[in-house]
């Protein structure tokens, strides 16, 4: 193609982009106008601060080479330490960073990313292409492997360096991913030149560019990417060796997929940058796409814990409804990437089913990926376990320890959001906010105990006084588990809870889940809002085979697990019988503060000839899911037998 | 390479074939001269005969295209049904049918042949190329991808052609095959055109060619298909997708390979051909190579029912010591393929551990792949079943039927062998045979209730008196399971058999496993072995972790497995403990005739509220493992607990 028409269609692009409206309805609040005063949240948010981004720091400056990588770079000498991905490691960690500084100030933090970033952007190419795998080993052979996470590191480099001057007001990392990124926009898309990428990242980090500049390069661009796929362009170790294109997303063009494939990190990354782009060009193509991807993942495909990706092999998702628990994969940056992706499903249709699915990864699955000590983490988030498996310090592939981190240190992005007409509660974090509405400001405060208790108070203060709406999440769990029949609760019921404005009942609409309060609003009205909190007992769909004759235990958005006691009973032994009576008691000084389950149960245990068996009743607890694995390694598991079907021995 | 240059090659192999020496040893008896009369295997003969023989014709004939596709392809119309490799099918029910014919004549059966062999014969093309799926698909194409089977399906028409002329006389297969084998050595061996068979079968039959033709050029040719393998010529599916050369066998020399890797079926198949090679070249860079991966089969890789392959995944080796029982491969055919390559490392070394290894993979991993009906078939064959499999009516890939069924027709083949200086007595199986022992002939009976009870009679009747050595096998799994520490006794001890000749005793030397019993032999002298027979409590090497604290039965070569008896007990809960009494008793109308084991075991059960479980004393009894399956599908295990461990419910 010649470089006119290039420029043509390149402009027809942007035209058709401003033909069409917004899909965008509601717009997050960031995390840097919300201050977070949880009693559960704001302690993680601290341990992140301090002991995960310790580590971080550690493992990638002194521990590993990932630095070292930088400085050899800039020589052009020394050989590549790690794999080569590694970059983006680096990138994410100052990514976390950013956050963290915005809410926990640190000046020798500061300075020693200063000094990481002067390295990073030594080493950056005078044509703009930072890569150290491809400047530390051959660079001639840069973009020849599109699996080679180039456009990945960018992504992320993107990312760190928007987030990193939204804190501290320093440009430098900022301008060298702009460079890399208009390297890259002349290399592909100008010349129009094929590249899939072989793991996204880089089209939701373009449209956080594009958002930051509001140059309609980086749309273009990350538009581009996300049209390259699907049409046998794709070049490296999955379409040569592998063959499996469906493994990133690149069987068919992703307008034209309906159900969810391979890799589940690369799938969420994917569909978040399609519905960023979405929302801004309007294109119907891609939320199509996703409405009915999602449907996939969340009917066929997803974990009570609301992870993803059953499956080790390919890190991935298997067939429908094969859901094995010792084995579930359920990668933590998977369901970090169902945190993103939900959220911007919600952002474009103002339905609070995307942040139902968003809190229970969020409290459940991504959550896991951390240990309450903050320096230990999953990487795979199994359902059961016999005693061997632990958090560990690190990783070879270390995604997930940054990405945990940035998650938590921006919590405060997934809280609110606006829209034209209002005020949206997505989830229920004590906080204090300030939000702009209309250009009018708004300051909020919300109390509460969740998730271990139901009530929530928030204040809203408009400087004037104002009439919009304010839409609260009815939390989906009060009356199933998760949209769709993959789980259901034992018993149905109907729950709704009880809405104050100023002491008074507040008779609301419920809209696609959200109640609505329209009124006008002044400074000094108190809403109270009381989700009733139960037990809760899940069955599965009994097509998810593993879960059959199984119950998994919830109370709030909780998913709860039963750990061995070594004296008492093996959780693989534990049967909780229909209808078993259950405690529910906060114990402050347990795994940090958690809401216990006590129940009594039929548990069964070797006799000491180690030739008999028998079953007594015996006192058990269980406790979130997320807190598992923070007193050693022990036997764990969520779906609990409600009888005895079958056993086996020494399996 | 010019014509001059390849036929003073071929020149020189041949010299050099000549110039050495044979490494072959003992030479076996061909099932024709061998009448079999036993108790044990005379039954399973005619069953084959019968049910399985039909079944073979039925499905080939009328239930699938096999014969449709060669009738298709004499006229070059029609579509190919089926799969590449479907051809191999027919050749190897000719295989089994002409065998069987031999001890069974059939007019009905070899008419209905002769037949299937018109049309055959019609389908080969005149330069004599012969594959159904290439004619009826694009035969420009063939020879293009060597994982297609092309040489396989030529090496079971060899083998098919050279059976079918020594049991009717008729030469037309054999022609066909002769032709299509000169085909290959013309495109191949002659041109130095590099090709690596991708499913390995052609070189021991091309071994059959040269001793049936004492043409030495398929020697020649089966040598070079030997040494093609491992120099990276290989392309194709195997080569160019998967990537994988060790799956058959091709990552390195096959001289040079000192483990056993990939797809068992084809690892038997290749060294049984090498041993054929090397028995008539002897060429000891094959056999040094042998001796290796023959230790590395049976010292890690072995399972007790004498199966191999422990992965469906690659229908082949996994991890040295990695045996899971439940998921156990062990396909069929592979054991059909121990059978060969055993009989053949036996034949160049004179060492009875190959036939301890024959004899168990015989009675245990192969014969249980044949239903007692003859009508049903395992594929693979596990060591544990929840009561979900069984056998079934046929496969679409085939493979296994016909092998089985030629592998029982052919049974003879195994039991008796010559040497320069006297008889060999393999197995023990009730038998009338014509040995000629250096131009002399003996007639040898044997009666045996083998492997029910240990008593064997043997009359030598030796048409003139004559000083000849006999060695009689003494079975390895007297003192040992098998060689190498894999598996062991749970209690030592050192059983020697008494033999007597002429109600004397005699006492023998034992070399290489046989008792060496030198006289001279006249017309009427018997020789009576009697086998102590007792019941045996096999333990696994730890490195086995799936049968930690776990103890298999065996009562002479044959190992035991408890099925579940659905109101008593099921499989997976008997617990074994240590010097449990166990009581062997023949129960002739159970399962056509077998020894059963009996004792009385703690069960495990599950009480009949479904919450509560308890372990109560109960008769179990313990069958073959090869005869599980025929009451229906039951639950099953071979490797039962010795002591409760670990209890999973409902998993």
């Amino acid at each position: 193609m010649k470089r006119e028409g290039i420029i043509m269609m390149a402009m027809l692009f942007i035209l058709s982009a401003k033909s069409q409206t917004s899909l965008q309805k509601l717009y997050p609040v960031s995390f840097s106008n919300v201050k977070i005063t949880d009693a559960f949240w704001k302690p993680k948010m601290q341990t992140v601060a301090s002991a995960t981004l310790d580590a971080c720091v550690n493992y990638t400056q002194n521990k590993t080479g990932r630095i070292r990588n930088f400085e050899n770079a800039a020589k052009h000498t020394g050989k590549h330490e790690g794999i080569y991905y590694d970059d983006s490691d680096v990138y994410k960690a100052i990514e976390a960073i950013a956050y963290s500084l915005k809410n926990y100030p640190d000046s020798e933090l500061e300075k020693n990313t200063d000094q990481w970033i002067e390295k990073i952007a030594a080493a950056q190419l005078p044509d703009g292409y930072l890569n150290t795998y491809y400047i530390l080993t051959d660079i001639n052979k840069r973009w020849s492997d599109m699996e080679k996470h180039e456009d990945y590191c960018a992504g992320h480099l993107i990312e760190a360096g928007i987030a990193y001057y939204n804190t501290t007001g320093k440009g430098k990392l900022l301008n060298t991913a702009i460079r890399f990124a208009d390297h890259i926009d002349s290399v592909f898309r100008l010349q129009n030149k094929p590249w899939v990428s072989g793991h996204q990242e880089i089209e939701l980090a373009l449209m956080k560019l594009y958002h930051h500049t509001q140059n309609k390069k980086y749309l273009a661009l990350a538009n581009w990417f996300l049209e390259q796929r699907g049409h046998g362009y794709g070049k490296g170790v999955i379409w040569n060796q592998w063959k499996n294109p469906d493994y990133c997303q690149d069987g068919i063009p992703v307008k034209d997929q309906r159900n969810i494939t391979g890799h589940a990190v690369r799938a969420m990354y994917l569909y978040t940058g399609a519905a960023d782009v979405a929302a801004v060009t309007g294109d119907n193509g891609y939320t199509t796409a996703m409405d009915a991807i999602w449907n996939d993942v969340v009917y066929r495909h997803l974990y009570i814990t609301g992870g993803i990706g059953a499956q080790g092999s390919n890190e991935g998702f298997g067939k429908p409804y094969d859901l094995p628990n010792g084995t579930a994969y359920c990668e933590t940056c998977a369901s970090v990437g169902m945190v993103f992706w939900n959220q911007r499903m919600n952002m474009l249709s103002g339905d609070a089913k995307y942040i139902d699915i968003l809190e229970r990864s969020l409290y459940n699955g991504a959550l896991d990926g951390l240990s309450l000590s903050g320096d230990r983490f999953f990487y795979g988030n199994p359902l059961s376990s016999g005693g061997n498996y632990s958090r560990s310090e690190w990783f070879g592939t270390a995604c997930c320890p940054s990405n945990i981190a940035r998650l938590v240190s921006a919590l405060g992005n997934y809280i609110y959001s606006t829209s034209a007409d209002g005020l949206w509660i997505n989830l229920f974090v004590g906080s204090n906010a300030t939000v702009a509405l209309n250009n009018e400001k708004i300051n909020m405060t919300m109390e509460t105990g969740y998730p271990w208790k139901g009530k929530v108070k928030l204040e809203i203060a408009p400087d004037k006084k104002k009439y919009f709406d304010v839409h609260i999440r009815i939390p989906g769990w009060l009356n199933h588990p998760v949209p769709g029949d993959l789980y259901r609760y034992e018993s149905s019921n109907t729950e709704k809870p009880e809405i104050h404005v100023n002491g008074q009942p507040f008779s609301y609409k419920l809209v696609n889940g959200y109640a609505v309060l329209s009124r006008t609003w002044k400074k000094g009205d108190l809403i109270t809002l009381e989700i009733p909190m139960k037990v809760k007992r899940i069955k599965s769909n009994p097509a998810v085979r593993q879960n059959e004759g199984r119950v998994a235990l919830q109370y709030g958005p909780i998913v709860y697990c039963v750990e061995g006691e070594s004296k008492e009973y093996n959780s693989k032994n534990v049967i909780l019988p229909p209808g078993a009576a259950i405690e529910v008691k906060y114990e402050p000084s347990l795994l940090g503060g958690i809401n216990v389950l006590h129940f009594n149960a039929p548990v069964v245990t070797i006799n000491e000839d180690g030739l008999s068996v028998s079953t007594t009743n015996r006192p058990v607890s269980a406790i979130p899911y997320y807190s598992w694995n923070n007193r050693g390694s022990r036997d764990m598991q969520v779906w609990l037998p409600s009888q005895i079907r079958q056993i086996r021995i020494n399996e």
